[in-house]
């Protein structure tokens, strides 16, 4: 992409309105906008980082065998009376009216409507287990939105519906998640810790938030540190395996890790002083298995092996895509700007031609530019005529992970520099050893 | 995808609300479901469909220079109420309060909050030209849905809007577009002929809407003939041409063709008749020049090279991926099912094993499955324990291009049977050979 014929819109002072890093860095490298209290625009360097975000999540949802469908903003609300939460949801949930005064509301969150398409279609256990999900805008119409994208009215969640003839079937399911949540979490450069969580709304009795540790976090948790350094669970690891599964969540519920609403005073205290982390937290995900609470009600039940009529048991898995790309920011940024983990950086390279008009320079970004390309990187090549300290300031401030910068003066020897963005090391080198590096 | 893994609830009667085949072969098939009226779920196999059409008009939309980014869902009305179109837009708006009384909407379109986000950022004309898009959900609160998605309530839109100093370069723009979406439904294994339309509450004078010819049409049209064999333009058309899109413009537009509303008797009875098209059609996309009619009320302008301000010249570009799916069944369809152009396919290929549990028909099969996935094509494999009738007739329904038939008897020596959807021509071959004939 020509910075030229991008659209980046760079604030060059800090909005005032930000009262955290992520928020202040997203408004500033034009990746955000509001546009209503809560609601936001995301620009196109945000779009393509969030678009990397939710392929990630996909992928790791696909792997452990949820399937992908999209059900849609807009719900009635006879189905929510049907689960008995239409009145327990309180002002956050958007009621609306349409123009035949039909009783509707933007969706907040998906149990009921999955509930009633898996009802309509799925008669025998034979069709399970079944874990659907879809990555859909959400609205909770929250009294104090804040925080950008972390807490805002208008947001994206990716939601997984798990459907199992028994109980036991059903916490194999969680373990599916939880273990794609580790795996997950891990590939977008985060450390997320699974606490036991209240369960609020969605009810039921098996809860897991994850949560990453940031100062800015809005929670109050409690944890062993040996969380930091858990090893996730790799590529391989088979979803299928009853077992091996249960060995992961074993493990990594085998310290004690609690939020605030959750915590417990004195099994926190009887850890060696050493290995407590008191810290502040964002919560990244949430998993709930809650049994029979929206089948029993809905009337969702298959037929069993036994011949007779079963409930199904279900759980729920979300995780906020919207929330996700701040909290990365949050835990990976320095004082000139954000550090993409280069899972989800927007582009791959910054090319910066510090000359635009001058031959050589011309000619080396371009084909630099154009070798990147060809080579499957996605390069942002600033072509722009802004001076050369501007353009160094904005390659820092959207963070992507590489720069090749093309100076006048270095050219003339063929050589080109290379800036580790999260390091700032610099090395001088030719261009042929510049493209060889980035493209190993 | 292992179908028994998968959620694919094929219906095997005909649903008695759908009136058209498009409707009645997506509720059949398992792509859709109706959650309210005229508000759908994309169920896996639609979802998959679905993907593969915005992927092909988000390629030719960055192909022609357009940036992509992503609008909410909800506005609010202070911005309609500053372009004027608020009472304009009457009962298909969809007017939503929030928990603090202010009033909002769902969008139809995004002219307005377009507009905004230009005019807080964009101040030179150095930044113009400018198309920005996305592809996100919109509401219009029609009286009467009907036809599934290809008329629903809340459906997916891709809506570009472009930004130029001049008219000259606001028409430039246009035909970017013109080119782009000749190319895209092209690829989508659509003919669609682009006709001089009626702006509607969009504005304008200068619109063209693209129309597929069908039985089913809602619009009767009007066209010369030639249009069916005008050539498209070629992948490497160069989008900076003024003259060359122009041309391509012009060619495109060189003969008869008007919808009902802009249709001329005597122009159309000038040509000779056996070159006249008279017939039905769906409107699959929809492109307008509307100049300053929102940047004047709205102040969008920038600095000109003559250091003046100018007020930009506008124009809109949708596409609606939700109808598109549709559309395209109603072009491609035979008794039996759906005919997927190879480009929008839902899988490349279904393997049918049609004994299971037999275990020379399991052991080819699953070879079979993996080397095509190995391969990087996206297999079906029916390993359910259905009847092979049930099977064959499934795999015809969702309209897979090929078929790879794994029998008892044939794999005794070492053969399979490759079925081709469209033409429903069978072939007998060894395994390899028909792997090497699919990944050709």
């Amino acid at each position: 992409m020509r910075l030229s014929r991008y659209f980046l819109p760079i604030l060059k002072e800090n909005p005032k309105e930000a009262e955290i890093v992520s928020h202040r860095l997203m408004l500033r490298a034009g990746m955000i906008r509001q546009q209503s209290q809560g609601i936001y625009s995301w620009l196109p360097l945000g779009k393509r980082v969030l678009d990397k975000v939710n392929a990630i999540i996909r992928e790791e949802q696909n792997r452990s065998g949820a399937v992908e469908l999209l059900m849609p903003t807009l719900q009635s609300a006879e189905l929510w009376q049907e689960s008995g939460r239409y009145d327990d949801y309180g002002k956050e949930m958007l009621r609306i009216k349409d123009r035949q005064e039909r009783s509707m509301l933007y969706g907040p969150t998906n149990e009921e409507m999955i509930t009633d398409i898996f009802r309509s279609y799925v008669k025998s256990y034979k069709n399970l287990p079944l874990n659907l999900y879809h990555i859909q805008l959400k609205f909770r119409d929250e009294l104090r939105p804040r925080f950008g994208t972390m807490r805002s009215r208008e947001f994206l969640m990716k939601d997984a519906y798990s459907f199992d003839l028994t109980k036991e079937g059903a916490l194999h399911a969680y373990n599916k998640m939880f273990t794609a949540y580790l795996r997950t979490f891990d590939r977008l450069g985060l450390r997320a810790i699974p606490m036991r969580a209240d369960t609020g709304p969605i009810g039921g009795n098996h809860s897991h938030e994850f949560i990453i540790l940031a100062d800015t976090g809005e929670s109050e948790v409690f944890c062993h540190k040996d969380f930091i350094d858990f090893d996730i669970p790799p590529v391989d690891t088979d979803f299928d395996s009853v077992d091996g599964l249960q060995s992961i969540f074993e493990k990594w519920t085998s310290r004690y890790a609690a939020t605030s609403e959750m915590h417990d005073e004195a099994a926190f205290a009887a850890i060696p002083e050493g290995d407590r982390l008191s810290a502040r937290g964002i919560e990244v995900g949430h998993i709930f298995y809650f049994g029979t609470k929206y089948s029993e009600p809905m009337g969702a039940s298959v037929t069993g092996p036994d011949g007779k009529e079963h409930l199904v048991h279900m759980g729920s898995y979300g995780i906020g895509p919207t929330r996700l790309v701040p909290a990365i920011i949050e835990a990976s940024h320095d004082e000139n700007g954000i550090i993409w983990p280069k899972s989800v950086a927007p582009f791959d390279v910054s090319v910066i031609n510090m000359k635009v008009g001058d031959a050589a320079c011309d000619a080396a970004s371009l084909e630099i530019y154009q070798k990147l390309g060809n080579a499957g990187l996605d390069a942002l090549y600033d072509d722009t005529d802004d001076r050369a300290g501007a353009k160094f300031a904005t390659a820092d401030l959207i963070g992507v992970p590489v720069q090749v910068i093309v100076g006048p003066r270095s050219i003339a020897s063929g050589e080109v520099e290379l800036k580790d963005r999260k390091t700032g090391a610099r090395e001088t080198m030719s261009i042929e050893a510049a493209i060889n590096k980035i493209t190993a």
